[in-house]
């Protein structure tokens, strides 16, 4: 009886592989393609070498002349690399700027210490005669409620929300902490603040201190605003518990410009052969803050989508729907890039099927995030195992990007790249992000995941 | 119908819960556990401070002042947490010495460039007149061989093997690599060489030399030999393919010495409740080159390992086997203490569970590779979904390391660490290895997945 089975499950073993002859060859065929764009990735990239041309611009802030070469220069790597099409997609962008550097100090008992700050961007500065108050110390803004208008108006606050180590995922520790800096400063104006400075979001103990957005509510004073460097906000806290009376000073001369900007997304494109009006977009952005040069943010997103493009090109593989990557301009203060692509893309009706973006740093990829259609995300989620050779295990639910948001419910998946995120926010808007905190490999890697991914949604669809 | 089996399912559910509880529970506070020990890495460490100091010592070569001081450092450190026993291991290691920096370039039509090179270790020096001959650019030992002593005799042989980019692993391609390093010289100097100078094994492109040793066969003459920095031996290939009767010229004054030395393994203890003659180990080599500061070689796994045992004292987790961390002497050169640790474990018959290695860098954990016995590393691979939040997906057949393996078939199952390995050869051996180029939550992720792998191989046995 034991041979019987044996022999029945070797007959329906035999009709199986015949059966799924073609299924196991394609897996066999896209894994041997996975080969292909990992080897051309890591041996063949120019990605690090244009990040480094890129980053050797300067910090691109968003109107910027420096953003405005980076668009030049962007746009001449894509017709250098001569794909079918490159071209300038208008946006006009918000125009901020930040004046002269900025200068703090703490004093206490007539003794003053120079702390290391940056201005937030979008805000409003301080004049040239700087402002002065007591500074108050402030956990979170449960506590910040609870002083109240007779505690703080007057006064310098001091958001000293430390960015939470435990979390595995840095993003967690930065999304907790990030509306002190966001919002912080309206919140309070509210109570009568004259200003105020966040502890710098980042799990790096250094002097750089951290730029990044923050919004105005309209309802209160547009009061200045800075982000202090680690070893800055440690000595400010130990001056406020030696002497609550501590004085903080700081000048910025840093405005928004009543007028926008003209700028552009910078846009590549392969078409497709059979579905050429159906789009794949991989995109990174453009801009940075120009405390650095915006090497991993978002410099690496821009040089690997382009790389996804190369390395198609490179290995001839001719998709059938069209490859579009995207420079986008303007993601960190005001994404207005973004919005115009998709703006763009909802005029012409366009049929987006897939867009992919890149703004967690160039670090070695663990997986990705996706939003969107069930169906087709469970789809992608059973190509796991030709992933797994390249050290990749996260295909997840939740993804994508401030710069393809205005696509949801427009393209049918939306997706971010989830590199290793240990190092992203010891360099995120400060001095330090620059190209020799950039890893060629990782880099590369990054470019070759995400080329993996849309080869496979290019050749079966969603 | 379809309520009957509604219900039944409901019962069979209620009663596996019931039955199984036990497992849910463990699971469940395994699953905690694991939580406390990464927050405890990630807050409370001091791996990182104590790689500072160690690291400020200086390359710690097996048999150097700086070696033993390293030494009497991490006595103290082990001391100062107070761990149920330290003590140091005798072992006699070998005494090579550098000399002086060494001198090298290349000379092609009366012009010489300066290339930056530095000995192998174990190699003899060139004697302070240093040595000069025609310099001949070889691939591979296939090529060696073919060109025979016909070609090479009296020549200096350039081994130009390139690091190969394509594999994921980057412990791949310097397995590859290494036997130009380790084997190249002797097997030149069959054929006559009177020197061999070895392209450096890294994926970096600078113009650090990476060092590492070399053993010579005795039946031939031991010649002196080093590795040269990537830019030098891409000056030097061009030099060649211009010039093929281009000269090279180094100068090094290193030599083994006769006399052995005396040094120690630097050990720690948590001793076992239930099991304490049952021995887990956990260790790093303590020795390194002296090019760099042996930061991520392999301060990182010295630091990690005593992290270990830092964790359980920290949470009070008293472990039910007696845990040891082993800070090893000469991995680099000679292996002496890892033999000696084997021999002094076999001498006193002692019972070996389980000896994790970790000498692959500070860098994010990706798994672990296990060597022993099979049912044993099923169980452990039965544990993989209480890692996979910590993104850790790799528990696979195959690991282990030099220092450690003297236990195979006396330890039940040996294992390595296995970081992400896309950085480590950049630094490796050079003097590139610093601690800047350690990242603190990266080498904490590493200490806090041995830790949570050594609590369940503690709690549940192999």
């Amino acid at each position: 009886m034991r041979n019987f089975f044996l022999l029945l499950t070797a007959i329906l073993s035999c009709l199986r592989n015949e059966s799924f002859g073609q299924v196991s060859f394609s897996q066999k065929s896209d894994s041997l393609t996975f080969r292909h764009i990992f080897d051309f990735a890591l041996t063949k990239s120019q990605c690090f070498e244009t990040l480094t041309d890129l980053t050797s611009i300067g910090g691109r802030l968003t109107a910027s002349p420096q953003a405005a070469q980076a668009v030049d220069f962007m746009k001449k790597i894509l017709n250098q690399n001569m794909f079918d099409s490159v071209w300038l997609q208008p946006c006009y962008v918000p125009h901020w700027v930040r004046g002269d550097k900025e200068v703090a100090y703490a004093e206490s008992k007539g003794v003053k210490t120079n702390l290391s700050i940056t201005a937030l961007g979008n805000s409003s500065g301080t004049g040239t005669g700087g402002i002065s108050a007591q500074v108050i110390e402030i956990k979170n803004f449960r506590e910040l409620d609870s002083l109240g208008e007779k505690n703080i108006k007057g006064k310098i606050v001091f958001y000293n929300h430390p960015f939470d180590e435990s979390f595995i995922d840095q993003f967690r520790a930065y999304g907790e902490a990030v509306g002190y800096r966001w919002a912080g400063p309206s919140r309070a104006a509210k109570y009568g603040a004259i200003g105020t400075v966040v502890r710098s979001m980042t799990s790096a103990h250094d002097d750089y201190p951290h730029t990044g957005a923050m919004g105005y509510n309209d309802s209160f004073p547009k009061i200045p605003c800075c982000a202090v460097s680690i070893i800055g906000a440690e000595k400010l806290i130990e001056m406020i518990h030696h002497d609550p009376n501590t004085k903080f000073y700081y000048r910025s001369t840093c405005e928004m410009k009543k007028d926008s900007v003209l700028s552009y997304n910078v846009i590549g494109e392969l078409r497709g052969t059979e579905f050429p009006n159906q789009f794949i977009t991989v995109g990174g952005h453009l801009d940075s803050w120009e405390t650095g040069r915006g090497a991993q943010d978002d410099g690496a997103g821009v040089v690997q989508s382009v790389e996804v493009l190369r390395i198609f090109k490179g290995l001839g593989l001719r998709p059938k729907h069209t490859i579009r990557c995207v420079c986008f301009m303007n993601e960190e203060n005001g994404g207005k890039g973004g919005a115009k692509y998709a703006d763009e893309a909802k005029r012409k009706k366009e049929t987006h099927l897939f867009a992919i973006e890149t703004d967690a740093g160039g670090f070695t990829p663990k997986g990705f995030g996706f939003t969107g259609d069930t169906t087709a995300i469970r789809k992608i989620q059973s190509w796991k195992k030709l992933f797994e050779p390249y050290h990749i295990y996260e295909l997840n639910f939740g993804g994508g990007g401030s710069d393809i948001e205005h696509l949801e419910g427009f393209c049918k998946i939306l997706c971010g790249l989830s590199p290793d995120s240990q190092r992203y926010f010891n360099y995120h808007h400060a001095a330090s992000d620059v190209i020799e905190n950039v890893n060629k490999r990782e880099l590369e890697l990054g470019a070759a995941a995400m080329s993996a991914l849309i080869y496979l949604i290019d050749e079966y669809g969603l």
